[in-house]
This record gives structure tokens, sequence and C-alpha cells, in this order.
């Protein structure tokens, strides 16, 4: 998608050079990202090192485990998520900066060969209070597999700058 | 810390031989972990593959940046948790499984060489009504640096079998 220029954007290309601006952001707004793969190879070496259970790392142990077979770490998942919103057209100003996150769920495990993708929506937009070159914005990210299944939904606040403040400095 | 022997674990050392059952945690308790270090080239690798902006990959670049410097991407802490959680001595029996987390914040960034801990506290303790043979802990997780300060501060539910259902089940 693309954003309308705002006013205050005299360039009107803000948004394909550097960014967005938290003007640049409604409530509404939806990107996406296209597909990443997960292999069982992939799977196991994240597991290895940031959650060595058996359930993640063996398939034959992993299938009375309470999956019924191996799935990838939910912090796998989330790595892969952040990955996908790097590359969306989100793309704030400064980079993807977290602030922390209202809601966190993994409804469905991701198998092996599960191919993802992300749906994220903007659903709040205000400027900082406490610092007045920046902003929040709250946006849902909907991490789904190749059958349109959520298999991640995060509520995240991001920090982003205001454009007001880039043209109160010297360019 | 060691969990009190309940009344129906009948052994005694269950806790100690296959982890906590639902009946074996209560609200107050806490479990920690040891240090793990992070160096500035894993959390370059990292960021390589999951979180690829300047500011988790390159230390010149990440000079100007919002954090003044090379910083961890949120998600290779909130990996790193993880692992501590898993060496910790929580332990449910059938291993750490989240079905998500009510909150999720970063209060400061993780930098090269910072050593993280983990303090994690249960804060609920409720049988499933939709599954009799397991419940939900809700688990406060306060990853701390080697300043005592926090990074990351979790509230995570995980869903942990109860001892009824094992005592059910033909031994």
């Amino acid at each position: 998608m693309t954003a309308a220029p705002s006013p205050g954007n005299s360039k009107g290309a803000a948004v394909g050079e550097e960014g967005r601006y938290l003007e640049d952001y409604a409530v509404g707004q939806k990107f996406h990202s296209g597909p990443l793969r997960i292999d069982e190879e992939r799977i196991k070496r994240f597991a290895a090192e940031f959650d060595p259970q058996p359930f993640h790392l063996d398939e034959d142990a992993a299938r009375d485990k309470i999956f019924g077979g191996l799935v990838a770490s939910g912090w796998h998942t989330a790595a892969v998520t952040m990955r996908l919103l790097v590359e969306s057209d989100l793309r704030p100003v400064g980079g993807i900066v977290g602030a922390g996150a209202d809601e966190f769920r993994w409804p469905r495990p991701v198998r092996p060969g599960d191919e993802l993708r992300i749906e994220s929506e903007v659903v709040e937009v205000r400027p900082s209070r406490s610092h007045p070159d920046q902003g929040l914005i709250k946006v849902r990210t909907t991490t789904l597999n190749q059958h349109h299944e959520a298999v991640q939904i995060v509520v995240a606040n991001l920090v982003v700058p205001r454009r007001s403040a880039r043209d109160g400095r010297p360019q």
C-alpha cells in the first residue's frame, strides 16, 4: 500500500525514500509480506540454541509429546515474524523499534515446511506525551501459514518519529 | 527453589525426576537462572537472519541511531530468555509450553557483553475449564543485565499437566 503524502511532506516521495513518519500512519492501514518457508533443519538449530526441548529438537521424541510432532519454538516464529515485518511495506523512519506488546498469542504451532507471511494492521496512532519529536503506533500483526491459519498474533507498540520534529531541524 | 511435595505426590521426588505438575505451583514461588553472556558477533548474526536493521548489525551505523550504539534485537533477548527459562528450576512436566503473553516490554536495550539472567515469579495458578487434565500458570519473567536492570518483562501463560490426570492413568 502507499500512504497519501501528508501536507507536511513537501517532497511527496518521503515514504519511498526514507520511510514513514507518524503523520503517514492512520488507523486501518494494512501491510503485508511475502512468504518465508520454515524448514526442519532450521527449527532444530534455533531450538538447540534457544529452546532445547524435545518437541522442537527431535521428530521421534516429539511424536508422543503435546504437539504430536516436531514444531518450531514460538520464539522462532516471533523472530521470523520480525524478519517479515522488516521486509514489509510498514517501513517507519529510523527502523522498526518496539516498545513492547499488549497481546501475544500462538493459536497454532508452526511445523516443518510451513510457509509464513504476515498481515499487519494499524490499530492506534498517537503522539508521545513525554517525547514531542516522536509518537507510538499500535500494530496488530497476524502471522499466517500456507493454509491461511493464524500461528501468531501480536499487538505491538512501535516508536515512530514525527515529521514535525524533522522539519524543525536544519536540513 | 524447591517446591514442597504435595499430598498427591506419593513418590516425594517427582519434582526432581520429571518436573512439576500444576499442583506443585503456588502464587509467589520464584525461580532463577544463571547468567548468559550476549556477545557482539552473536547479536549481529541473529540480526542478519531475523532483524536486519542497522542498530542491530553495525556498530558505526548504530552510533547515530536511536540507541546510540549496537543493541541486540528484542527478539534475540526474548529467545535468550527462553533458554534461561528452560535451564531454570521452573521445570513443568512435559516442558515449557507457552499459550501466549499478557504483557511484553523491553524497558532497556541489551548491548554487546551484557550478561543476562532471569527472575520468574508465579502470579496465578488455575485449572483449565476446557481440559480437565491440565491447567495454566501465569509467570512474570524479568530478564536482568549485570547491573540488575530489567531489559525485558514478560507475563506469560504456560500450559501445565495436572497430577490428578497422571494418577488417573495406568502407571
